[in-house]
């Protein structure tokens, strides 16, 4: 759905399944779980009435939520927590009046904000996991069926000597991995429960805190901390960090899909949809808007990590005002990620390759990114450097006279005193002239015979 | 109302007239409003039929819009502009069908977008002066009514010299109106007309373009800048830069409040409200929560105006991802301040201020804190660096043996041979050692017999 | 010289004048400045000895100073003022002991080392308004000259309708004047003294305070503020933010430059110096040094204004940790933004601007790019929406058969029944399809003819 | 020593050791010692003359680089390698005429810059880890220590129920783990060879890369990565990333100490050193310089992270620009971080706690920070609700009357209908109301028997 707070175009910068698992609703739905579950855990060691469980189960639904009081009451309070323990208690005690008396007990508002968090974040992680899965696939499939498309090495955004699309985009694909371990890294410190009470002692639990803090991690599936961490906040820090490690890796992808998509270029594309790209005055505009989406997807990552690290010096055993800091900034990392990853994808899936473009932009060059190569077979006759500064000379005269670098070699006594024409011409092959890349690729993707 | 999108505590971080300004309902009457002013200029030029501006005209409350289908199309499109230009020829067209030939003559996209987001940042920066202006008369009242009213002075978070609570806000007051000087360069300078056409040129009205562009700035009351802007993006950097350093300013505010409301000061507190600042758990508990939203809201700020900045790089005649990356960063920036500003106007106008407590924790730190105006005293007797040592030590007894300094004082021959108890005495006068506080305080809000 | 500290590539992120300002030795001698300046003002209202001034003003050049003592006691007070003060009142001492006394006499740390920034600041500002007044230059050259130089436009990196040379750099030189006058706004408001001893009072001057102080600005020729600003960073928030836009306006020249300058479109290059932009391997190489040099510069901005505007939340009288956190922000950001300003003025002075290439790559595009002109010629007979799709779909065609649109349209009756092919020839002439765009140039560097 | 670039305070912003590992000397050093190691892979692979290691061997120690031309060609040609390896390959010339032909071969400029950045990380993160450990054992000794040492707990900055110090600095330890765990896994992933050659390819060398490569990387006993990694910038992304977030841990403990530094508060401070912590005019003064300097470390690191994850998009196979920006950025990530460890360490060390003031300001509260305890007793009586409810009225009446909370309960019927006055001073004993903190801690630092 349209965004009605954040404008027309906040469509391009989530996924909906994304935008959902952080909305309002689900936000409050795992608040409640907390509080269900915390109850459950109490009444297992009897500080609750038997049957409080049962009691609260039916309410995860966030149903019985009447939302215009809740906003009222939070806006005066400051805080979201207190008018919510409030409507719940009300909606317990409806049902099973002892039920009631221990809704939140041993808990503070952090603990329900804070768990309610880890647990949106574990379903956002699972996307993110599967979404990595699905463009490691795509990217896998790029990386071999291009292992031996020649491309021009672009470096300074200057020509080089010939690669492949094959190694540029193992490269990328190598990069995902490392993200796919940095965020399940991050998903490993960041998922646990938050449970410490008013200053993180669990002292109203007396001698049960931590047999209550066990049970309660144990119904939710979460991990147990050490200790509550309620102003300990690098592993949240954390998992913005690597959420825009990764929008990086994928921006540093669609900006040189971009970049082969410029008509002076035309090496590959974006697929096309029905209209997409379309311009509002432009009749033959097809615009790279699946990259310009990733781009602006990972331009406001920085600045929410910037904005998490920022916020670790809370003080003492809550913060005050850098905790609030992070209620909107970790939501909307997850939904520029997701929204990278599902643009990658597309990119990924659909790219429009057109090699013969590729070996004829290559072969326009007029050789002169296979210097690097003639001069390397001169250095062993004449040195590096002397065989360096022959070919820089020899090329300022090619892009000058507008002649193959051939043939102003030819023409050198310097050079053909060690190569002769048929030579110089092998050398200037660029299929001839990949090195590793395809040792590279496989190293990534695995031997091109088991895939192809 | 409660934002479905960004979880429960969003009505922290913004006011509801600026969220509404910002919503997409606003935004889209903003983008029809400058067609409908468009259609207007083109008809003065005998570019559009006659009559198609009044056929326009009643469109502008978007009510026409049917808003699934423009979310499926932008989806699919990459772009808002153009299902929403269709959707309102369709509406013109219905109306008179010649009206609907020249919707959007001479416009891009982004001209669309631009100048939408120029009319919202108008009626945004309106709110923000008036609510500038609301702070400006009660801090202007706090600082005249503690023109006198002595407080600690504190330096590196240690006490130091005393000076006086009127004299802080002075300071707050004094940035205030720095930063509404730099609000209002930037509104002159960011609010102007955005129109080029496809790549700034005009071109598709041919001689008309600057005569139909100069008739649409008047229509919409806009300025006309010397070209389009469509990749200089500085005008709207410093929108958000200036934003964040109002946000700072009251940050400052905020964060000083926060640390004189601690129960071990407790110099000042937030004014209360009923139940305001409570604890889901800890009964007896106030929290600073207007203070904690300005510092949250604040802190979010450096990375949005990081983002603005990095995103002015955009490429040739149109920006690919880096102008997308602003959509949703200007009006977040706007939403921020206008918390910041509006929970600055309550801590301000309600400032529970407690003067006696003030005094009595200056005179709790045994006069050390007197030991500059003692070292000055002597500083022209034996010179400032002997004189600056002895207290030195003098201050480090008295520290050490927890007696007041004047008693260390009287028993030291160095100090006695200069400094009689009675000159020791009025030299610790705190009220007497305010210097030049109630005159830059004058500087600031004007003479006090002129307002007392 | 190559940066000892900050690596070998140092000499790539400032210009030697600008280094030389915020290096060590020009900051000590600028402290020693308002050391000697407030002696001075002290004399005149005989809080020191006669002559004292005198007898300061020979040391500052900070030829006395003891380096390696400075450092060891810096690093034991953690603070740089103490020992400075206590080298300079020895110094003075062996001059004149009674002048000696009232060294540093009702000043404060911060007020040294905040005003001894103040005094770099004004160098810095006048270095950089002279660098921009040169690149005014030649930007407006570059402008007028190229003012009907034909050139693609390009919106998200893909060609559109014809724009001209002149019109990008008159865009990027009405930025730098926008620039040119933030920075001159934001100087009027940081350049002023820091004078306000201990606690902001100038309480050690007695009634005195106000007398020196004005004095103190008389002499250092710089404005007074209302009150000290000790805590009230705004200013210093706002010198880096106007730094950063400003760097943020040559990095869009910059990027646009070097992406005229990639082989495939080969449009415009940096001028070329002797082996300039060459490669460790690649002979062939002559890469966008200046370019990536003004990128780099731009990129690292942004972090800094953060920083600043992060550090604003002083506490009290004086910050702890955000004080310091400016000292090497300010300077870096001086820094870095005099280098992209110089290597943009290499760029700019020596662009190499292939026009022939230019206008032979818009040929090259099958007219596509002047759809628009087509499309908004059929507008008034079919209505816009219906022309922009006749020639989305005219465009299609000529992409995909690789033929000039020109062809395509003859044959369709749609369009024929409207134009014929001499008004069709006619309407694809770029060079008649530039719009209001020489217009637009006189607006920024003048009329035409005034200048040719 | 002073930096004399990077203005006086510099000593506050590094260690004398991490300044001399990015320093420009051992930055020109590990550049050699890269290229000498390549020598030495080469000749194994006979693709260098017979005893070219040998012969480049004893130039390691860059005596022989003439700095002044080094830095005049590099200004030159933007760049640093190719200058020196004309120096150096003059220097091997010298020695022996075929060993100097093969110098660099194979290599681009970025594998030198890279491998000597990898080195000087290495040694770098060896400090780190180092330094990381020394803190590790100051704090566990601290937790355990004061592991029943009581202390308000507070939240928003208001006082709560009592925690422990010990629970305090266990929640630091934790994170310090955590943050050790992460720049362990960065630097697993970061500390790999660069050698890929103009493109990525190896391809100068022929089938002979990756043989080349395995050995250098052996040499330089570094991990080889799957692919050169030109463009794919994610690991040093990621490396600034878990700096900063180590950083954030320190200023959070930082954080905490200067508030308890609070003359007001005074429960505990930086260890004194001579003279340290003082202020230039005010004698009494003893100011938390360690704390300012860790704080002031950390707010410089989320600008550098944010620079650092903004760079990540480098075009094709070597970027323009964003490469660039990194280059002062990682070093001054670790000078940093560095410093924020060693002044951490000081503090952690030297901690001055005052357990008695620390009690004294608990029991100076009224009792009310004990209300939860009351409330919580309630509870099972009267639901949670109703005595959260009936305690915030009765901390109300205590703080408004200045009576102590316990005063006021006595006299509430519906208090002592269920709690006696025995069982409310039993209630209100803080060291009984310390919850599960004891275990929290031995869960950090093992258990206390075994430590004690």
């Amino acid at each position: 759905m349209i965004d009605m707070t954040n404008g027309l175009n906040s469509f391009l910068f989530s996924t909906p399944e994304m935008t959902r698992i952080f909305a309002a609703q689900q936000q409050l739905r795992a608040m409640i779980r907390f509080e269900w579950a915390l109850t459950c855990a109490l009444e297992k060691q009897e500080l609750a009435a038997s049957g409080s469980g049962s009691a609260v189960e039916p309410l995860r639904d966030a149903a019985f939520i009447d939302f215009d009081e809740l906003e009222r009451e939070a806006k005066n309070a400051g805080n979201i927590v207190i008018p919510l323990i409030r409507q719940l208690t009300a909606a317990v005690r409806t049902r099973n009046e002892r039920s009631a008396r221990a809704i939140h007990l041993g808990a503070t508002s952090q603990d329900v904000l804070d768990t309610a968090l880890v647990l949106q974040m574990r379903d956002a992680m699972k996307l993110m996991d599967d979404s990595i899965g699905r463009l490691d696939t795509a990217l896998a499939k790029l990386a071999h069926t291009h292992r031996d498309t020649l491309i021009t090495g672009r470096t300074w955004l200057q020509p080089g000597p010939p690669t492949t699309l094959g190694l540029k985009i193992a490269g990328t694909l190598s990069a995902l991995r490392r993200n796919r371990d940095r965020i399940r890294a991050a998903a490993e410190r960041a998922l646990v429960l938050q449970f410490g009470g008013a200053v993180g002692t669990l002292a109203s639990l007396g001698t049960a805190g931590t047999l209550v803090s066990a049970e309660l991690a144990r119904i939710l599936d979460l991990r147990e901390p050490d200790l509550p961490w309620h102003t300990q906040r690098d592993n949240l820090a954390e998992v913005v960090a690597v959420l825009a490690t990764l929008t990086g890796s994928l921006a540093k992808f669609a900006h040189d899909v971009a970049l082969l998509m410029q008509a002076e270029v035309g090496e590959a594309s974006e697929g096309v949809a029905d209209n997409r790209g379309g311009s509002s005055t432009m009749p033959h505009k097809r615009n790279p808007v699946a990259c310009a989406a990733v781009l602006a997807s990972h331009a406001r990552m920085p600045g929410l990590a910037a904005t998490m690290l920022n916020s670790m010096p809370q003080e003492h055993e809550r913060g005050l005002g850098l905790w609030q800091t992070e209620w909107e900034s970790v939501p909307e990392a997850f939904r520029l990620a997701s929204a990278a990853l599902a643009y990658s994808i597309d990119i990924a899936e659909n790219l429009d390759v057109d090699a013969a473009r590729m070996q004829a932009n290559f072969d326009n060059l007029l050789g002169l990114t296979m210097s690097e190569s003639i001069s390397t077979a001169l250095s062993s006759k004449i040195g590096r450097a002397a065989a360096h500064d022959l070919l820089r000379i020899a090329c300022a005269r090619a892009a000058e006279e507008r002649r193959h670098l051939r043939e102003v070699l030819v023409e050198l006594p310097e050079v053909t005193a060690h190569l002769n024409r048929e030579l110089i011409e092998q050398l200037m092959h660029p299929g001839a002239y990949l090195g590793s890349s395809r040792l590279f690729i496989a190293r990534v993707v695995g031997e091109p015979d088991a895939q192809s």
